[in-house]
C-alpha cells in the first residue's frame, strides 16, 4: 500500500529532505517515524530542498506491507507523536502505485521572503532573507514578468549541476511588498537546482542597480549563469505549494 | 543620561525579563550587550514577563554615564551586533531622568495567540498556544466584552501574588479568528500577575462548556480564582504594545 503524506517543515535544523552523508535529513527523521507505525517503508519525496530550505507543503509517499495498519485520515496525528516539533504531518491519503510524488506532480509553487529592514526580527531569524537596503517592489514585480513563459533558465541554474534540458514553463511569477516583508512567489512546472534562489538574487540586485541595465530577458538569453546575480540564501525559501 | 529603548524578544529560551537565580534572563542580556556599549548602566524594564513570554514591543530604560556616547538612532544598530538573535532593539532615544519605562506607561497591550488545530504547526511551534477542539471565537468575542470596564480583577491573578490593589481599568478587549489562527487581544491601565493567561483560559474553558453558563462578570464579582479558568500556558502570550 502507497499513502501520499502532506508535510510541513520547518528546515532550519536539516541538512535537506534528501539523505546526506553530514547532517539529520528530514527524510531520515520522517522515515524513521514512518517505520516506528509501519514497519519498514520506501519513501520518496516531491523535490530535493537544500540545507536550510523550509516546506509550507510539502509531499512524499511511503509505500511498505504495514501501510494498511491506520487509516490514512489517522496517520498525520500518528506521526506528529513520533515526529519532531518542526516537522508535521498535515494530510494523507491512499494513492495507487504508479503515483510517484515528483513525476506525478503538474508543478510546484514557491516562495522567497525578504525582510526588508535595517532591523532584525526575532520572530522571523532563519525564516527570511534580511535585505537592510530599502528595494522597490513595483518594480522587482515589473521585472517578475519577465520570468513568465517557456524558456531555457540555463542561466538560473547552480554550476555544477548535470541536468542538460534546462526549459521550464513559468506559469506565474510576481513580487508583492507587505510592510518590510517582501515576497516573491514564483509557479512552474518544474525547477532547476537553485533556480529560485537565484531568480530571488537576480531581482534583488536588479533592484539595487548592481547589475546595470539588463533584463531578465537578457539574462534568460544568455543562458550564462555568470550574467544572473547572486545565489539568494536558504533561509527564505519555502515550497508553498504542489500541484498534482 | 538615560535611553529608552524598544526591544523585540521570542521569550522561548529565557527564565522571563526580569533576572532570576535559575535560567538566563532577556534583562541580564541586555544589560551585559548595553554595558559592552556603554560601560555601567542601570536597566529597568517596563514589566515583568515570565518564562517563555513574547514580546513584539517591550520597554527598558538605560541610565549611565556612558549612554551618550553613540547618537540613540544608532544605538539599535550597535547593540542588535552584541544581541543574540533572539532579541532586537527596535528603537531608542533619550529621555529624562525622570521617565520610568513601568510607571510612565498609560497602558499596554497583550495579544495570546491560539492555534486552534488538531495538528501543529512547524512555524508556530513554542509562539502559540495549540488547542485541538474547535472554539467559537464570535462567542469568545461577545464574552470578552465583560472584561471591558473598571473592575476588581482579583479572580484573575494568580495565587500568591503579594499585590493588594486589583481595580485594573480594561479599555478594550477582543477575540479574532484568522484562519486557524484566535487571537485574544486585551488593553488595560494595568495588569495583575498571569491576568491575561487567566483571562484567556477562561475564554477558552468557556468556549469549550468547561465552566458551565457563568458570565465574566459572575466570575469578576466573585473574587475568586478559583471560579475563572485556567491558566494558558506562557508561549501564547505576546506584550504587544506600550503606551506612553
Amino acid at each position: 500500500m502507497k499513502l501520499l503524506i502532506e508535510l510541513s517543515f520547518l528546515g532550519t535544523a536539516y541538512c535537506g529532505f534528501q539523505v546526506q552523508k553530514n547532517g539529520v535529513s528530514i527524510q531520515q527523521t520522517v522515515q524513521e517515524a514512518a517505520e516506528k507505525l509501519f514497519g519498514p517503508v520506501a519513501l520518496t519525496g516531491c523535490s530535493r530542498t537544500d540545507s536550510g530550505v523550509h516546506a509550507r507543503s510539502f509531499y512524499c509517499t511511503v509505500e511498505g506491507e504495514g501501510c494498511g495498519r491506520i487509516p490514512p485520515e489517522r496517520v498525520p496525528l500518528a506521526l506528529n507523536s513520533l515526529l519532531p516539533p518542526d516537522i508535521a504531518a498535515k494530510s494523507a491519503r491512499a494513492v495507487d502505485s504508479s503515483f510517484h510524488p515528483r513525476y506525478s506532480a503538474k508543478g510546484k509553487e514557491y516562495r522567497y521572503l525578504i525582510l526588508n529592514s535595517r532591523i532584525r526580527d526575532p520572530f522571523l531569524e532563519g525564516r527570511v532573507y534580511r535585505c537592510p537596503v530599502e528595494l522597490d517592489a513595483e518594480r522587482m514585480n515589473a521585472l517578475a514578468a519577465g520570468f513568465v513563459g517557456r524558456h531555457d533558465f540555463a542561466a538560473f541554474m547552480a554550476a555544477g549541476s548535470s541536468i542538460t534540458d534546462t526549459v521550464r514553463t513559468v506559469s506565474r511569477c510576481g513580487v508583492q511588498r507587505d510592510g518590510e516583508l517582501v515576497v516573491f512567489s514564483v509557479a512552474a512546472d518544474g525547477f532547476l537546482y537553485n533556480m529560485v534562489r537565484i531568480m530571488a538574487g537576480t531581482l534583488i540586485d536588479l533592484s539595487l542597480g548592481r547589475l546595470g541595465d539588463r533584463s531578465i530577458a537578457d539574462i534568460i538569453a544568455s543562458r550564462d549563469r555568470g550574467r544572473a546575480g547572486f545565489t539568494a540564501p536558504p533561509e527564505g525559501l519555502y515550497l508553498w505549494e504542489v500541484y498534482y
